[in-house]
C-alpha cells in the first residue's frame, strides 16, 4: 500500500492476516530505500515492523501509551502514526527526529534517546491511570541491552513490588548495539533456548504427579517443589522472582504468536514481561548478517550491494584515541581501558584486538564503569574510562563520590564532546564541563587537533594528581602528521596561536579555527585579533589570564559548549576573584535550551557560533575608529 | 578486654570461640556508650559486630580488601583496626569520621556515604589483583536495601558474567532506612523463609531419584528438571542466575556459622554470594525494637530508657514540607509524592498517613525516582520527588534527558540543601545549583525561612511551566508566624530585605541571617549594606540586577553552595551578557574542595561564611574614606 497515505494507525483494525504481511513488506522495503538516501538506524527498525504492526493493530495509541526504550527503533511507528512523507528529512535540520518526539505526534508520548528509561516513565504513567481511573494499556519496549542499565533494574524492582498493570516488551535481539555482555545477557540466551515456559510447566505437572508419595523431610521438600513450580525451570523465572508474569520466548516476527500473546498479556493482572525474539536487520540481507553492529545506525549505502558508502577523509578522534592507547599499553602494563557498551564507537574494539584482557565492556552501566575504574585507580591501575559526553551524565554522583572525592587518578576519555549532529538533542555533548567543573580535583583539558590529542591523552594516564577528563569531538581529525613520540603536555598551560593587539578570543577545540578564521577576516577590516587555544579548561592557564586583564584588551570566550557554568563562566570567575573586575569579556557558545538533530555546521549557524557571528561579536567590543585605522 | 589497646586486627587470630564472644560483647558495650554521647549510627554497627569480627579473624586486611557499602556501619572495623580511641570525637569536626576513610586508616581502602558503590569498587580491585598476579581476597558488604540501588544491579550482572573470585556478603538486616520496598525485598524474605540452599538441594536430588523412568517428552522434561537442580528453590535462584554461588542464608550473630561459610567461599572459584542475616541494634533492646528507623542514625539518647534526647525548636523544614503537602493533597487530586527510600528523612511518612495511596517510596533508586516523576507528569499528574541534594546527584542524567528535556512539571523538593554537619563530604548538599542551573527550563528557587517555603511549596506545585526545584536546608526553621493560607509567589523576583547604599549583597537561605548580621554591625562603622532575598536563584531578578548595575553599588553574593558555576557565578554571566562589565562582584561561597564533617557552624567558620568574614569582604570593596565618614 501507499505509506505515504497513512493517517494514523485506525485502518490496521480492518486488515486481514495477508494485507498485514504485505503491509510489513511494504515498510521493510520503504526503510531500505528511504534509508539508503538519508542514513539512520536501518536495523532496529527492520527487527520491530511486526512488533510494532501487532501493537498498532490490536491497542489504541494514543490512549495506549507505547514507550520505546531508546527510541531509535520508532520508525515503523513514526510511518504508522502519519510521518512517512517525511522520511526524506529523516534526522535532518528542521526534518524528522530519529527518536520519539512529543511535539511531532500525540502517538509519541515519550521521548527518549538514552537508554533504559522507558520502564521508569511507564510506571509513572501507570500509577497516573490508575489514580485517574482511566484504563488504558501502557506498554513499554525495551531491547535486552538496555535491561541492564541500573534504572532499567530499579523500575522493575518498583514494578514488580507495586503489581501495576502494565505489559513490559522485552526486544531481545542479542545485541544491544554492540554484542550484549553480562550475566543478565547470558541468562536471557539459557531462556531463548529453553523454549516455551508454559508448555513446560504443564509438563512439569505431570511429571511430579509420577512421583510416589515420600514422607518426613522429604515430604516437606516435595510440597515445597510443587508450590515452586513455576520457579522450576530457566525460563522466566529471573522475571516471576521480579514479581512479572513471564510470557515468552515469542517468535517476534510471527504475527499470530504475537497476537496471541498480546491478547492474553492484556487480560492478565499486573505486569507481564513478554520476551519477544527478534532478528536486528531482519528481511535484509546485508543488515541481518551484521556482526559488528555497522548496520545498527548508519549513513548512506547501496541497497543492492549493502555496500555502506564512505566518504574518505583524516583519521577520527576516536581512531587516534585508540591508537594511543594500544601505543601506551605497550609500554604500560597498568594501562586498562573500559567502556559501556560501545566498543565500535569509542573505538576500544580496536584495542581489545591487541589487548583483549585489557578492555572491559561493562554493558550499559556508566555508573558501574566510572566506580570500577575508581576501584582500578586504588590499586594503582591506570583506567581509562572511553564515554560519550551524554552518556557520563548518568555517571555524575559516581564522580561527585567515588572519583573525585577520594581524588583518583581514573582518566575520562569524552568522546562526542561538543554537538554530534543528526542524533539530535538527546545526544548532544554540551553539558560536561557545566557538570565536571565544579568538581574539586577534576581537571578537563582539550586538544586543538588529533596530535595535539595523542599527546594529552599520553599526559593523561601519565599524571598521578588525580582525576582528568580529555574531551574531543566527534568526527574527523584534519589529517595534520602525527608525532612519533608521545609527550606530556603542561597542565594549566595554554597557548597563543595568533597574536593580535585588539582584543583576545580564548578558545579551543572545534571553535579554533572558526576563531582563526574570523581573525583573518578581521585583519582585513583593521583589527587585530589574539587566538588562544585554551585547551585547559581546569585548571585555567591563571597566569596568562592576569596578563591578558593587565592588557585591558577585550576578551571573547568561544566554546561549543553550554554557556551556563561553562568555560567562559570560569573565566568570568577568574577575574572576579582576582580583582580584575573590570574587564570586558563576552562569552559565546550555546545557548539556554537543547539543541535539536541537523547537521553540526546548520547547528552552529542556528546559534551564531560562526565565523560571521564572532566578527560580530568582535565588532560590538572593538571600538569603531579601530576599525577605520 | 580494653578495646583502646588495639592497634590492629592481628590479635584476633589468637582469640577462641569464647575470647571472641567476650569481646563481642565488650564492643556493643562500647558503642552503646560512646554513641549516648556523642550520637551516630547505632543499629547498623551492633548489627555488624560478629560479622566484623569474624572477618577480620579470617582474613588479612588491609591486604585482603573490605569495602563497606553505604559505610555508615564501619564502626566496629574502626574499632579492631585502633581507632577506639577516637570515638568520643566521632562525627566531630576534625574527629573521627562516620564514614570509611582512607585517610585514617590503611584499612580503610574504600571510601563510601552513598549507597551501591561497593561491588563497582570490588569489581575494579578484583581486576586489578588479577592483572598484577596477586591473590587477596576482595569482601564487599552491601546491605539488602543498597542492593536495590541501580549500580548495585549493574555491578552484580558485570561480576557474575566476568566470574571474578570475590565474596559478595550480603548484609540482610530487612531494612535499609527505613523498612524495604522493592520485589527484591520480597524475594529476598522468601529465600529467608526457605531455609538452607544446600541441604534443599541434597533433599531434593534424593526425591528425585524416586521419579520413575519416564519416556517421550517428559523425558526431556525429567532432564531438564535435574539439570536445573540448583533453580529449583526459591532460595539462592536470583544470585545463582547473575552468576554467583550463593551460600545462605546465614545467621550473622552466629560466628560458627559465618566462619564456616567464609572459610568455604574462600575456597570457591568465582563470585561467591553469603546472604547473611543481621538484626539492626543487636544486644541493644531500644535499637532491636524499632520499626520507625529511629535507631539508624540519631543524636545522643539515655542508655538506660533508650530515651532518645531532643532539643525543643521550632519545626524543621522537612516538618514544614509535609505539611504543606497535605495541605495542598486535600485540595488538588493531581498532587503525588515520591521519595527513595527516605520516607523519614524527608517527612514523607507524615504526608502518607494522611494519604497512604498517594506516596510513592521506590528504594534506593534516585533515577528510577526522577523519571518515574517525569512519567507522572506527563498525565497531569503533579509530582513532588523529596530527597536530600546530596542523593538527587544520582539522577543526574534522568533531569537533563527525561524531566528537564521534556519540559515537564515535576516538583523536586530538594532537602538537606547546603551543608549538613556530621554526615561530612559525602553528604554536604553544596552542588545542586551548579549541576541544575545550566540545565535548560530548570527553575531554582529557595526561602528564606519556614513561611516561605510553604508558600514557594504552593507556588511550585500551582505553577505548570515545566521543572522547578526547591531547596531547603537540614534542621529546623525560625519558629516564625506561619500563614493560614497558601499563596503564590512570583517567580523570578528577588526582595530587599534592608536597603543601604554602599554595597548590595545578594543571598538566599541560611546565608541571609549571616548578611543580616553583618550589615547592622557594619553600620556601627559607617557603611550601608543593602541585603537582597536571591529566592530565585534560576531566573534571577534580571530587572533588579540591572538597577543595581546601573547605580555602579559593589555587590557581594553569597551562598552556601559550591562556588564554581554557583548562584554568583550566573549573577557574572548575567551583567557580561548585559554589557555591565564594569560591575565589582565578589563572590562567597564554598570553595574548590570537599568540606569534610563538623558542626555546620564551625564548617562555615573555615571557609569564611560567617558575619565576620562578610565584613571583611566588604571592607575589601568599600573605600576606606566611607567608612571613616
Amino acid at each position: 500500500m501507499d505509506l505515504l497515505s497513512i493517517k494514523d494507525p485506525t485502518f490496521l483494525k480492518g486488515l486481514n492476516d495477508e494485507e498485514l504481511s504485505d503491509l510489513a513488506q511494504d515498510i521493510r522495503n520503504f526503510l531500505i530505500e528511504k534509508l539508503s538516501v538519508t542514513g539512520g538506524h536501518l536495523g532496529p527498525n527492520l527487527g520491530v515492523v511486526e512488533l510494532t504492526l501487532v501493537m498498532h493493530q490490536l491497542f489504541d495509541s494514543p490512549n495506549d501509551k507505547f514507550l520505546w526504550d531508546v527510541g531509535h527503533q520508532a520508525y515503523v511507528h513514526k510511518i504508522l502514526t502519519g510521518r512517512a512523507d517525511q522520511f526524506d528529512q529523516l534526522r535532518q535540520y528542521k526534518g524528522l527526529c530519529g527518536f520519539p518526539k512529543r511535539s511531532e505526534s500525540d502517538h509519541d508520548v515519550w521521548e527518549t534517546g538514552h537508554s533504559s528509561t522507558s520502564l521508569s516513565g511507564a510506571m509513572g504513567m501507570a500509577i497516573a491511570r490508575d489514580m485517574q481511573g482511566k484504563d488504558n494499556t501502557v506498554i513499554p519496549v525495551i531491547g535486552d541491552g538496555a535491561l541492564t542499565g541500573g534504572m532499567a533494574l530499579e523500575a522493575l524492582n518498583h514494578i514488580g513490588h507495586e503489581q501495576k498493570d502494565m505489559i513490559v516488551v522485552l526486544n531481545d535481539n542479542e545485541m544491544s548495539i554492540a554484542p550484549n555482555v553480562g550475566a543478565l545477557h547470558s541468562m536471557l540466551g539459557r531462556m531463548r533456548s529453553a523454549g516455551k515456559y508454559q508448555k513446560a510447566k504443564e509438563d512439569l505437572e505431570m511429571l511430579l504427579k509420577k512421583v510416589p508419595a515420600v514422607g518426613g523431610r522429604l515430604a516437606a521438600t516435595a510440597e515445597r517443589v510443587k508450590d515452586s513450580l513455576k520457579y522450576l525451570l530457566v525460563s522466566g523465572m529471573f522475571f516471576e522472582e521480579m514479581g512479572f508474569t513471564y510470557l515468552g520466548p515469542i517468535d517476534g516476527h510471527d504475527m499470530q504468536e504475537l497476537k496471541s500473546n498480546f491478547t492474553y498479556a492484556k487480560k492478565t493482572k499486573g505486569p507481564v514481561l513478554m520476551h519477544v525474539i527478534t532478528k536486528k536487520g531482519k528481511g535484509y540481507a546485508p543488515a541481518e548478517n551484521d556482526a559488528k553492529g555497522t548496520w545498527h545506525g548508519l549513513g548512506p549505502y547501496k541497497i543492492e550491494s549493502g555496500e555502506v558508502v564512505k566518504k574518505p577523509g583524516p583519521p577520527s578522534y576516536s581512531g587516534v584515541f585508540a591508537e594511543t592507547m594500544k601505543k601506551i599499553a605497550r609500554t604500560d602494563e597498568r594501562l586498562v581501558t573500559v567502556t559501556a557498551a560501545m566498543p565500535g564507537g569509542t573505538g576500544l574494539d580496536k584495542f581489545a584486538k591487541e589487548f583483549p584482557d585489557r578492555m572491559f565492556d561493562v554493558g550499559i552501566a556508566e555508573q558501574h564503569a566510572t566506580t570500577m575504574s575508581a576501584g582500578l585507580a586504588t590499586q594503582g591501575m591506570k583506567p581509562v574510562f572511553a564515554v560519550y559526553s551524554t552518556f557520563l551524565q548518568r555517571g555524575y554522583d559516581q564522580l561527585v563520590h567515588d572519583v573525585c572525592r577520594q581524588n583518583l587518578p581514573v582518566v575520562f576519555a569524552i568522546d562526542r564532546a561538543g554537538l554530534v549532529g543528526a542524533d539530535g538533542e538527546t545526544h548532544q555533548g554540551v553539558f560536561d564541563i557545566s557538570y565536571l567543573r565544579h568538581l574539586p580535583n577534576m581537571q578537563i583539558v582539550h586538544p586543538k587537533d588529533e596530535n595535539e590529542l595523542q599527546h594529552m591523552l599520553y599526559t593523561a594516564v601519565m599524571q598521578n594528581n588525580g582525576p582528568i577528563a580529555v574531551r574531543y569531538p566527534r568526527g574527523n581529525g584534519f589529517g595534520i602528521p602525527m608525532d612519533e613520540e608521545l609527550r606530556e603536555l603542561p597542565l594549566g598551560k595554554w597557548e597563543v596561536l595568533k597574536e593580535g593587539a585588539d582584543l583576545s578570543i580564548l578558545t579551543f577545540g572545534t571553535m579554533i579555527p572558526v576563531a582563526m578564521e574570523a581573525a583573518e577576516q578581521l585583519k582585513q577590516a583593521g583589527i587585530e585579533v589574539e587566538v588562544i587555544n585554551a585547551r585547559s579548561i581546569k585548571p585555567l592557564d591563571k597566569e596568562m589570564l592576569n596578563e591578558l586583564a593587565q592588557q585591558e584588551k577585550p576578551i571573547i570566550t568561544l566554546e561549543e559548549t553550554a554557556l551556563l557554568g561553562g568555560f567562559g563562566s570560569s573565566v568570568l570567575e577568574h577575574f572576579h576573584e582576582n580583582s580584575y573586575h573590570s574587564v570586558v569579556v563576552e562569552r559565546l557558545g550555546i545557548p539556554d535550551w537543547y539543541i535539536e538533530h541537523g547537521s553540526v555546521p546548520e547547528l552552529l549557524e542556528e546559534i551564531g557560533l560562526t565565523v560571521d557571528g564572532v566578527q560580530q561579536a568582535v565588532h560590538k567590543l572593538v571600538p569603531r575608529k579601530r576599525q577605520r585605522a
